[in-house]
């Protein structure tokens, strides 16, 4: 999938991804970066919604593992389990979330359950960074079933 | 704070609570039931979207908190320091979440700890419940600051 594909794949079907007005800046079969920008993402505080941070991360792993399924023809949908987050500092601008398919040893595994049982499990840590310092970091355990 | 005033503050310092159209449904000083509406809030398997079922819990928790502050005249600013969400089962209409403000003993301790310090953490367990069952819980650390 392109990255421009994904971004509309995206506002289509999840329509809360448009109010958020995601960007997605790059999409490469082992990373990707999705970007929600300031304004529509603000909170009382006037730094970056503790929902909009969390979102954006999960939209960014979502992303990853749906894509990593297409590109490789295996079938199955891609569901979130579970997420833990820590907000490590305030974020002043836009929300910058990255993530990486992780390690090789790990994708074996996860392509071997997929194969066998027909649903598999990968967990991905999400990093949002601002000013290149991880601001929030997203551990989330994504299901395909 | 009533519920409306709660609802027209999340409306106006957090935008995107606009656009996910929550609805402030019960505010008491020691509860709090708030929705988003599936509509606005579905994803690509026409269930409610994860992001959107993690920020209303999140919302409930900041609300109930920053309200209890403002009830007991107490100072400080609410920030959601750690989120950690389980999805238990789909969700396949409104999303409601609901919490309490917890044990005498820990408010008790949170009371004493913003007094002394000025700051303090108090954890939260979110319920979004549909059909009387509890669908996602969240558990959420809150920081007075």
């Amino acid at each position: 999938m392109k990255a421009e594909d994904l971004q509309n794949l995206l506002h289509k079907e999840i329509p809360i991804t448009k109010a958020l007005a995601i960007e997605v800046l790059d999409l490469e079969l082992e990373r990707i970066i999705i970007k929600a920008p300031f304004q529509q993402n603000k909170n009382i505080h006037n730094t970056a919604f503790a929902g909009s941070i969390y979102t954006t991360a999960t939209l960014a792993g979502w992303s990853l593992v749906t894509n990593f399924l297409e590109s490789n023809n295996l079938k199955g949908s891609v569901v979130l389990a579970k997420g833990e987050i820590k907000y490590l500092k305030p974020i002043t601008g836009d929300i910058i979330a990255r993530t990486t398919l992780g390690s090789e040893q790990a994708l074996v595994k996860f392509n071997k359950q997929l194969e066998s049982k027909g649903r598999a499990r990968l967990s991905l840590i999400i990093d949002v960074i601002e000013d290149e310092q991880i601001k929030a970091q997203l551990k989330g355990n994504f299901a395909v079933i």
